[in-house]
């Protein structure tokens, strides 16, 4: 079970993706609020399911990503999250060991794997409604003290943080682990939970990611740079992501901005925050500096977002140059 | 259940793919036969997903493909398959739904939903294992004379020869349909009941579809135009699709050379002889002469092979133009 050469233990929501491109016209009709995620219980999942286009289905999860995104960089990697025994629960785990990430979380007896509908509109920002399933039934007792202790870098993603049970999972992790790296995963969650996130982030994060929105909510502060300088006092390094602003990252008492990675065409951003994540923990792993770190993380983000669907192909920089 | 204004009715395999890319090298370990399809069982199909990179999940079946085509190029369309009470089965139809074709087929209560297995080669060629589940059990009792009668064209797909019950079901249809249209499917099936096939078309097929391959596997001739004028002895009207060579349409004793499409790229081939047969019909649906459908039929294709997946989304042309 304990892995030698394990660097990277991600946390998560196991889950697959539901997308399908909808109209602008659309996220307004269902009164979703649009680059946001939002749980939904099964039968609201069922009504918006039925209001969408033909679908693909694909595996995702923000942590499982940003697994995937390590592993195709050549970075050992294993993955918690739970999945049910069906169909969804068997492509999940497919497509994550099919990358090389390891999974080993015991399946669950009842209930449905988690999926997340995803609504692509035109100008290619995702809107997200989660059916957690089982995956909301992640607690302590899937958190494995010797494995995350064994772990380089630990990473969990912050849509765990308002279910009771996951919570408790994410305690225990932090409690063991080497380096603990958060992802704040939404702007309208920090905003909820803004206090406890920052007395969690004080306490144990080391590493911490969020896009602009999520660390101004999460410091209380409206401007970008002073936002980090904030969330900065309390995290070690603290990584801001900006769409095609590219990335400010805060560390050593200093901010560092980095530009975008130009992308080849913007047809999805699902899981741009994750890659860019990937890639920078690769970075640390292959000893990079802080710019060296941002400019993978976006250039792994700049190739996720050139397509649909959350985890790039092996076949496309950065991740073909790192396969065995 | 009867349509008035209802104008095809497909017949065929109701089936999920799970689509991924391979190496060349890969298709040749497993003793897979490119650009072809093979039935397995479930335990070879799990064997096979085991050596499969991680995949994207889309709703396919070769006559579903082609009746999401006529819905989406506004021609009102009936399919006719076999799903499961399972996940993938709620996903074949829902995708059939969302974009406009009636599907009313009672879900088999045991069993799963068929999936197909589909290997991208880098030459954009795809190689298909199936693993039918309940869409084998399609039989006569599911075709409604009532409906079939109805309809001013009925398609039927070449896949669900090797059945006896799915058989039955070809059969049944035929007798009572208006217009007959039958798509050959796979080369080697046509190779392994060429002399049964040649009976079936000519006591039934008013409009037939195949490759170049398929053609003249059925005529028992090696050269295409040739093998399409033997064809043509026994059906009214004969399509032989031949990629970027573009169509040759037999009918009225004369040949019509129609040149393919260009596609924006080629990206995955799945659905291209789907979608052809798609756009064709749609094109005696509006009352275009043959070169017109033979148009219509290369630009429908065109859309669905630069993308992955069999499906071509609504957003694109010729799609775009017919919708409400």
């Amino acid at each position: 079970m304990t892995a030698p050469q394990l660097s990277v233990v991600c946390v998560g929501n196991a889950i697959v993706d539901v997308l399908s491109p909808a109209p602008e016209d659309l996220i307004e009709s269902l009164g979703l609020v649009k680059g946001t995620m939002r749980l939904v219980d099964p039968a609201e999942a069922e009504t918006l399911y039925g209001r969408m286009g033909p679908a693909t289905e694909a595996s995702g999860g923000a942590a499982a990503n940003t697994a995937a995104g390590l592993a195709l960089l050549g970075v050992p990697t294993q993955f918690v999250g739970k999945v049910a025994d069906d169909q969804l629960g068997k492509v999940f785990a497919h497509d994550i060991r099919a990358v090389g990430v390891g999974f080993d979380v015991p399946v669950a007896e009842r209930g449905s794997t988690g999926r997340c509908l995803v609504m692509i509109t035109p100008d290619a920002q995702r809107t997200m409604s989660t059916s957690l399933g089982v995956a909301g039934e992640l607690g302590p007792d899937d958190i494995d003290e010797e494995l995350v202790s064994a772990a380089r870098w630990t990473f969990l993603e912050g849509y765990l943080w308002e279910s009771p049970t996951a919570r408790a999972a994410l305690d225990k992790a932090a409690s063991v682990a080497r380096t603990l790296s958060f992802s704040l995963s939404d702007p309208m969650l920090v905003g909820r939970h803004a206090l406890d996130l920052r007395r969690f982030c004080a306490d144990h994060v080391d590493l911490l990611f969020g896009n602009e929105e999520e660390i101004k909510a999460l410091a209380g502060d409206q401007e970008a740079e002073s936002a980090l300088a904030v969330v900065a006092e309390y995290c070690e390094t603290v990584v801001m992501t900006r769409s095609e602003k590219g990335s400010l990252v805060a560390h050593d008492g200093a901010q560092l901005a980095s530009p975008a990675h130009p992308a080849e065409a913007v047809v999805d951003t699902t899981g741009a925050g994750d890659l860019f994540a990937a890639g920078f923990i690769a970075g640390l792993h292959r000893g990079l500096d802080m710019a060296g770190c941002a400019a993978l993380g976006a250039q792994c983000a700049a190739a996720v977002i050139a397509q649909v669907g959350a985890r790039p192909s092996a076949d496309q920089p950065p991740f073909n140059t790192s396969r065995r």
